[in-house]
């Protein structure tokens, strides 16, 4: 039996004069897109040109709703109200919906960006928030989340169609978080072990933490980086090294029945 | 026969702490609300809420693009490319129809706000960039557009479905333009003169200008205002003055057949 | 010997078309104006129309730098660096100083807003950020600080002039801190009482808690607000029982020698 | 004697995450730079390191302000009325003198950004604006002005010491204009030539126009750009074909008794 499996990355991050990643690499090698959606990368022109370039080499879109912090990327935590989380969140899965239907693509899931997504992951109220808003616009939807995070609950407890996702190049303690970046060993910098890893995941269901716990998973996706050149290459290594052990790579909406 | 008429008003835009308008007021008085979507004024909250009420009250909602310009409240002309504008309005568009789902209404038309509106009204480009993005989201929006304006031609030329929208309390030029404010004249304060000249319109077809002159036009709406208390009360006596004479005032899908 | 005080409130927190608080009645009874930035509210415009106002009735000049938040009013918790809490402090603060100039004014003091505030009070690291940005645009300017605070600490350990604020209208607990709002008893709604906190806390330099506990403390200044009527009319009531009993209200700068 | 003259670029133009242009590159050719504000590019710490470098380079600092449009640069065209652009000027060169202060260096001239700079070159009114805001926050400032434009009879009319300067790398037309980007031979490729054109200014008072016409100009500074390699090395070209010639590149403050 084939293993299938997704690769997304976070794609059209520029904003204005403004360029980061690598996009057209990263088109080449993902299945599925988080496009940023104007609060902490991409304006509507950004957005739309990125539309069309994921459109064309059938790549599937999905918005990535950010905290509004443009300044920090995103990546600043922000205390907010549920109720202001879910109107966001709803309001930027509804801008690239709009951006989408005029650039010939159409919304297939959501996974929140940056601080907004790391807060989610340990945060029942803020996981929920973001999981109303996702099936208040549109409950098919599929919420991309963290394995086995408070994201991957609520969308499970909501009936959203929920994906999971790893990351190739990070370590996991014995808990199943990542390793925090800065510490010895939180980032996987060799394609090989990381496609270990993966494969690993995929086909035993478990994550080898650092200290060689086996920690159960379930694994819809993979996320993988294309902001510095050292990271493309390690992303579409692991593209080459995983279809050469026959795995499969499809876009998110392909694993519907999995979910 | 009755004589059906829509009535419009620009509502939901407060931003974060601050309130402008009385929109409790003014969701009693129209049957379609443009909705600010947090390009000149509101928020994703502000725009909830407002859904919320306009949905409350049988009000049909339409989004209210803007240049990007919170500080000028979308007053400030901006130069922008024909593609940045389309892309904009497709942005807002979208961003309101994610809101409206999660606050159980939809979005069924679309008018230009403040400086984009002004300038598209004699502005092919624009108007058809603005067009471009009303029909690449849904052809089925209602481009609500100033009567006789280039936006009204653009919208007929791309095949939306296109009202056209007359002001009560605004004095016209020979050509058919208002009397630019500031003018003598400019604006009507005698809500029964208000009345007369939005009678005229629909039942004779024509605006009658300052100097007198009998310019023909199709009217579908009649744009009121709620930013002053004196505007409240205006638009409430037109309301009623209208009704008085026999004429419906209906939520603006109720007219479809006649665009 | 008389007893001298400061009053101070936030001032110039409209924006564009928003008004909030009414700054001219507050003008009349405040010696000192905390003025908003741009990041919280206040855009160029409202800031030269606020220090202009100010200048003209004697009412000392102060910045009140915020997180850049317009959308939640700076009342939002955000984490920052220090060393981006330090630039984006100095960057206001400049901000007003070059528009106090080309109206006839020049900034004395500093207040952090909302969020910024109210973090920087118990946390030593964020209430020195503030500080080295006001010593380092100008080790003159006075650090307005929660008495108490890490901020009055930071101040004096920065060798900067430190003024210790108080509120009136709020209630303290043991601990020398706010009763929290939304808690039962943290507002004080009587104005005797308020004036009668005040007197004790300058006349017997303590806080009397909710408990009764009697609290040391030094107090430079007393911060009233003028977001409702019925605050600008308790500010109002406040200055004049003060007065009545042989209070001086004098802007900061005024205070120099006691800091 | 030696000709002495002004090279100056824009530099601190990233955003938060994002990096444009080669500031270190260009800190080690020019003797001036323009420093973005925060309105069409640079964050408070993007402006903090910009203003460290620039010191510990000797290069002399300006302010660079803009409209408020980071989105498009500063490049879109946007209406303001004279007294928002003076406060809006007044802001920017504050919020530069706030940072610079706190990263020891002190801020001596102010060049418009982009859209403003353009349209204030033909516009006397935007040009008095800009003027009067350099004034009000310090009449010592230089005001940097594009040669023969409003811009430099404004700060003339003002009493501002005011700089002209010119492109080395554009072809001007007989009016002293520009030839706009896009038009054939706009565009100076050749750093030989681009060093003759600058050498003829300085040395016969003379720009040589498209047509071969003879325009008076007076040079004070030469604008350079560093947002490409090419530019970078076409900039660093032209500095040593310059002193290769004997000219002498200073700081804009050590011209001051040519203004």
């Amino acid at each position: 039996m084939t293993i299938t499996v997704n690769l997304n990355a976070d794609l059209g991050e520029g904003f204005g004069a403004y360029d980061i990643g690598d996009d057209d690499s990263m088109l080449g090698i993902v299945a599925s897109a988080n496009i940023a959606c104007g609060f902490h990368a991409g304006d509507p022109l950004v957005m739309t040109r990125t539309v069309r370039n994921a459109v064309a080499k059938g790549v599937s879109l999905g918005a990535h709703p950010s905290y509004p912090d443009l300044q920090g990327f995103g990546r600043r935590p922000l205390r907010m109200s549920a109720a202001e989380v879910e109107a966001m969140v709803a309001y930027q899965i509804g801008a690239l919906m709009g951006i989408a239907a005029t650039a010939g693509g159409s919304v297939t899931h959501v996974k929140a960006h940056g601080a907004l997504n790391n807060m989610a992951a340990v945060d029942e109220g803020l996981a929920l928030a973001i999981g109303r808003a996702i099936k208040g616009v549109d409950p098919n939807l599929i919420y991309l989340a963290t394995a086995g995070s408070e994201m991957a609950r609520a969308g499970r407890t909501l009936g959203l169609p929920t994906a999971e996702e790893v990351f190739a190049d990070r370590a996991y303690d014995d808990n199943g978080n990542l390793v925090p970046r800065g510490q010895p060993g939180a980032m996987v910098h060799d394609p090989d072990v990381a496609a270990a890893n993966v494969l690993r995941m995929l086909e035993e269901g478990v994550i080898l933490s650092v200290t060689g716990t086996r920690i159960p998973c379930t694994v819809h996706s993979v996320c993988v980086h294309g902001d510095e050149p050292s990271a493309v290459a390690m992303a579409g290594n692991l593209r080459r090294t995983l279809e050469a052990k026959g795995v499969r790579i499809v876009p998110l909406p392909d694993l519907r029945d999995r979910f």
